[in-house]
């Protein structure tokens, strides 16, 4: 017979995982950030400086960024569809029946057609069938949709499989240092060990794979048994966008030591250098490694890229080279808690698919270059005009690029604006176009911009 | 030196605690439904039966039902604020001004103006605002938003809990037999002991303190520290009510036994019978008990009562009786995953405080009634109509709600619909209106809808 005494729950009869679980970005330098920006509200003047910025979290919207329109177009009329049956409603998205025509494709696809029921637990179906086509056309290798788990954000995914992989204190991670302290925080909560290896700051921030062979062995001698090693490509908060050959030898060296490789690149939309790109590691192992050699687990999320949707949290892992009676128990796990937010899934089929069919059209032509539509509704592709229509252009008293444009109108019924008209480096030149006329159009606009450009180049051929 | 031969992770490998929980809401009948589902696409006629109907799950989207309007109107606005400054959508939001004004009111409240902006760990904070004035209303004590923690549904908040609480399969939480699977798969994924209770049938499925007393002390007994007790009220799947009585039972042995009381009180709008209501066990114990007598944390979901929001994954715990330092132990854990989707957040707010201030007018009135609206747009108020009065509509060969709705139009301009248009029980009278204008406008309707119905009823006293 026990009489407890205090009834409100004592700090120290709690989960000491709990307790002993860290997490910097929202830590104590964040907690006093909020107490002196309610000082200020209160007491404007009190401090040396007038507002709190927050640079602890990567959270864009939070500072004005605006979301990518089309996105939340589509959003709005998945959340509420009685707009798509209205006449207003088409006038009111009149420059993007691109996403009227998506949501109808999208809201087919959701369990009852509505956002408002549970779905599959990895998923509804053909959200996850959107983005691994995604996949496919990023990778050049297929994705399966039912390898797809849709999560709210992330965090949820890595949590997940943190929770399957850790039985104890004896089982070890790899992870990088510096890390993102998830990684570090999850570990803790669900009872494993970290296993630290250093990033090589002399060396770009890439791993050394000696650095992690020395780690793992040191920690072999000490009991742990390491499960699973983290690389977080492009780096957080590091920055660094790892060589395709440093890629190889982790893959590599993960397939000899049985490590699981958690490849968190959720920032594969963010590489901002001109000489660097992003490579998934699924498509280093798919071009080396038999579908059984190599367990990945590659982590995406809505939150990074040019989109920062970070309050929908929605968030995807792919799995590469697990066995079917793992993937049921990760099923039943995500199961439990019935499915993620229908927001945060839309989302992620979105940023897998973003509208591009005229990028790709544009860089099909001859001396047309077009960089990919990261952000906004636009697209600026470069034209190479031959020397005989710039002349021709001159002879009109028309900038060339609006030449180019005007023999467009002329031929194909085609609205664009020329690059001139925003200002280019001299000697080049664009034309602009929305990427937002109805999916269902994109083929004809294709071939008649395909027809009249490869005509156009015939006439003024140098 | 070890060399792994199997790479692919082992099922014998991962963490027992996964592969020991069993999930009966997904489990194996569900996966052989989907496949029987699967076949019964390829081949039509190959099963006694054409579909497969899926009363497994609480999911009335996927069946069919319709989601609340205002609520779908307020997301969509959101979701794309731009739609707030255009003329096109006031006409198309003609009939619900109320969801432009909310959903104006709910972005100035989201950081950054945004529903694509991380929000505070706890969820945004004009939003636990707004469920505190709820919570308020309903149980007619004060609520205190920093003591709710929205999060990805009623799981999520059941496994912060949960994970908070057990240490050790020596920590034991008390569950109702039948339970929800939700707590036995979380029990044994957070590595606790579920201790079980009985619900009595015979006693309409309620708790009985001797058997409740008795497992306690056989937990006891055998090493076992129980530390929280489960109740589910209205029940799931037992679907009881319970009794104030019996409520005030569970409440005293919770504090005689130093046990937190985990209220899941998700189906709190799920009340069928006219002898039965709701009470929320904050309010039971608020009209005894001093704050740091028990602890009690109250679990709410969008995914039930008459709004079914399902997949949108909303929820939140209100805590009660939690020292400050426990709080932020589980404001640390929220935290790590950074915060709740926004789109759930929105809905939790939306659940807690509907649009209601007609129908509390309508109830104000002398010989009317209202029911409260607990889905559609609707209020279907009763009149009890004067014999005068309804020989007057007699003389002027009108049915008698249509008598009052006329002459509630001449006198105020207001437009209500006569109840005999929609089928009444006969001798009763009602007049149906909608609960959508503008929320700035409703206090003028209800002063001009109250002085008619004042003179009115003097009019023809009998």
């Amino acid at each position: 017979m026990s009489f407890i005494k205090t009834p409100a729950v004592p700090v120290e009869s709690i989960n000491p995982k709990v307790k002993d679980c860290e997490y910097a970005v929202r830590g104590e330098i964040f907690n006093h950030a909020q107490r002196l920006q309610e000082e200020l509200e209160k007491n404007p003047g009190s401090r040396p400086f007038d507002e709190i910025i927050y640079c602890n979290l990567g959270n864009p919207q939070a500072l004005g960024q605006k979301p990518i329109t089309f996105f939340r177009q589509v959003l709005a009329l998945c959340e509420y569809p009685d707009l798509l049956d209205s006449d207003e409603t088409h006038k009111l998205f009149r420059l993007s029946s691109d996403a009227i025509s998506r949501a109808k494709k999208i809201l087919s696809t959701l369990t009852g057609k509505s956002t408002g029921a549970y779905s599959h637990s990895k998923g509804v179906k053909g959200l996850r069938e959107m983005i691994a086509d995604g996949i496919a056309l990023r990778d050049g290798y297929p994705a399966n949709p039912e390898d797809i788990f849709l999560t709210d954000g992330a965090s949820a995914a890595v949590h997940m499989i943190l929770k399957l992989l850790i039985r104890s204190e004896n089982d070890g991670i790899l992870c990088p240092i510096p890390q993102y302290p998830l990684y570090s925080a999850a570990i803790t909560l669900h009872g494993g060990t970290l296993v630290p290896y250093y990033l090589s700051e002399a060396n770009n921030w890439g791993l050394e794979v000696f650095e992690l062979k020395g780690r793992l062995d040191w920690a072999r001698e000490n009991g742990i048994s390491v499960k699973a090693m983290v690389v977080i490509n492009p780096g957080n908060p590091t920055g660094q966008v790892l060589s395709e050959s440093n890629q190889q030898e982790i893959v590599e060296l993960c397939r000899k030591e049985g490590l699981v490789l958690l490849a968190d690149e959720v920032y594969q939309d963010n590489v901002y250098v001109k000489d660097k790109k992003f490579i998934s590691f699924k498509r280093i192992i798919k071009s080396v490694y038999r579908e059984d050699e190599i367990s990945l687990v590659s982590f995406q999320s809505i939150s990074k890229g040019y989109y920062g949707e970070c309050g929908k949290r929605g968030g995807y892992m792919e799995l590469c080279g697990f066995r079917e009676d793992v993937k049921d128990q990760i099923y039943k796990v995500a199961s439990v808690n019935l499915c993620s937010n229908t927001s945060g899934q839309i989302l992620a089929s979105l940023i897998m698919n973003p509208p591009k069919a005229l990028e790709d059209a544009f860089n099909s032509m001859e001396g047309v270059s077009c960089q990919k539509a990261e952000g906004a509704m636009y697209l600026f592709p470069r034209i190479k005009l031959p020397n005989k229509a710039i002349e021709a252009a001159k002879k009109a008293s028309m900038v060339p690029d609006a030449f180019y444009a005007l023999r467009l109108l002329d031929a194909t019924g085609l609205v664009l604006v020329p690059g001139s008209g925003f200002g280019q480096v001299p000697g080049t030149w664009h034309v602009r176009t929305t990427i937002l006329p109805d999916e269902s159009k994109i083929p004809a606009i294709v071939s008649r911009l395909k027809a009249f450009h490869e005509s156009f180049m015939r006439e003024f051929q140098d």
